[in-house]
């Protein structure tokens, strides 16, 4: 596999996939600037009057509820299920999934059309398991990994997604497969959005790449192992920022494959 | 009080408060942004249908009135008066108040709920005392800095509200205190959001801070020295805003204390 | 012409325009910055219960539909009826015009109020023009300049706007003219939201400059040159976008007149 991810970087920027996005407002200019810097076209639109002509023109789908309220969980549920039906692949990023009854009501109703991939923190992919599966036993708040590894199989199991969660391990999980990926650097957490910049870029690749956990491995390897070197002349988050925008759109084989911690379980 | 502001500004790192943000659509990133780099953890979120839950799981609210419509009007003085049952402090930017009869009615409703503090230029301050105590005489439309003085006192009367007149000097107004700052450097004016940021980072420490006036007053100093000494090598408000988050962030106790100007009347 | 574009600059900083913003979400906080660093004040406001007051206050208005839905297409329409009415000047930019049904029957509506100032690529200039002049002959989807440029005399004759076709070389067009513009920099494609701040800026220069051709000559070659300048020192997307602003904050006569790259046709 470790062979495949450049190449599927390199075809990305190639191919430069139209990637729709129903994201929130927070990191709306975050994830348009890092699709760019990945080689993708960025479409941010949610209007319910044309909802359905844009997945129609797009390459992938993005969905991101962090700042979602009626209308829009319409606008993300129609298109979720017009993706679904047209076989345009989609990621869910679920923010702050069993926050809300609100939040887990409208996850419940985008996981109908089965996501490509799901990318939330151990929490929310907890959060989002226990919601919609009924035999995931309860767990603790404090999320754990190993709890959220059989949440994740669990998801995967009903919904036929790959599942990542995202944290100082990243943990990619398909139906016969589990890979680990140590990049990243702690200050990305003080940076908003770099999360939601990573769901945008699996978006640009499963877009592109056929093998759908490949798509995710190479996304996420991308995006932690620019923000990983920005992060090494970054005086803080601000300058983090700046960096990894840099680094996502300069990065060389020869780094990314100096950098690339895979560990395949 | 100069001692206790550095004690504070740890205490926020070292608590960091859950702070719910309702603001304005330009400076969403940078409140975000601001939030995470003094050690607060940022939320988002606006729904009629998740506002109350939000509120109850945080330790204070931001509300900024930048880009408001109907439907966000009614999210702020919603959520303003659940702050107000659950005793969560909360605070108020009246951005543009004065400037149409639509933002001067909403203020008025989300005043009903006794803001812990209100954060705003002279203009906007004399505006809100103008339009909701009638005991103000009228001002006139360029806003001295004595005039809108006199009305953060009956502001601070009526609503118990500490008040922040933000300008070149800072002026912070309790029933018993008035505390001037001449931190900051006029570059700031430059970048859109920073004074929406120190908003923003007030809602941080009065979600911390037990004594409201001395929160407000490590929050817009903490705000103004990070933005001074980021001015001093900046080449403009590009680098500006980039450095400041990065100063917000790395700042030591020594730059803190050698910075501050701080004028107890 | 060259002499006077300079001596625009000097007045927009000068008079620092009052510029209303309908814009889209993702280019929010570039466009406010962006406004900033060339001396206007920018505003940013939506609720149909405020825009024709904000109208009223503002001497230009900026009309951006990349993020619209039906809530906002009406305050674009109401807010252009209403500039039109009170003699205000705007500026309209049709992001994805001929991509959705949706967005051609909005930008139809906002024509009908005669936009001062029309700014798109050449796909969307086409578009524009296919859908709302009978005249027109059907267009090949891959926009060429020529054709474009047709598109652009036919919009001018019948709404009375001044059009710019941005792209490697920017073509400018009234009723009696033809500019070419040959600054700028691939790199500023790679940046999100440049094309919209470039948008924003001519809102700024038509609220106070009297020759509106020239207005748009000067906001898109002080755009265009600042980025140029920029691109050479950034090391990719990130740094551009902090030193673009910078540059447009602190850009001088003599790298203004060096720079500048005109052709009158």
């Amino acid at each position: 596999m470790e062979k495949s991810l450049w190449h599927h970087i390199l075809q990305v920027r190639k191919k430069s996939p139209l990637v729709h996005n129903i994201t929130n407002f927070v990191v709306m200019n975050n994830s348009a600037n890092a699709l760019l810097a990945v080689g993708a076209s960025p479409i941010m639109s949610h209007a319910h009057s044309e909802i359905n002509e844009m997945i129609s023109i797009c390459q992938s789908l993005v969905i991101n509820i962090g700042t979602l309220d009626e209308y829009w969980a319409q606008s993300m549920i129609q298109a979720a299920a017009q993706a679904h039906q047209l076989n345009k692949p989609f990621v869910l990023d679920p923010v702050g999934a069993g926050a809300t009854h609100f939040r887990d009501t409208t996850l419940t109703q985008i996981l109908h059309s089965c996501p490509t991939v799901i990318r939330g923190n151990a929490s929310e992919i907890l959060a989002l398991a226990k919601h919609n599966i009924s035999k995931i036993k309860g767990v603790d708040s404090t999320a754990q990994s190993n709890e959220a590894i059989e949440a994740a199989r669990s998801l995967t199991q009903q919904f036929g997604s790959v599942i990542c969660i995202s944290g100082e391990t990243d943990i990619i999980i398909s139906e016969n497969k589990e890979i680990h990926l140590k990049n990243g650097n702690a200050l990305m957490t003080k940076v908003t959005g770099l999360g939601c910049s990573a769901t945008a870029i699996i978006g640009a690749f499963i877009g592109v790449i056929e093998d759908k956990i490949e798509a995710v491995v190479a996304a996420m390897a991308l995006t932690s192992i620019a923000g990983e070197i920005a992060a090494k002349t970054a005086v803080g988050p601000g300058t983090l920022q700046v960096q990894f925008l840099d680094k996502l759109y300069m990065i060389t084989a020869d780094e990314f494959t100096q950098h690339l911690q895979l560990e395949i379980i």
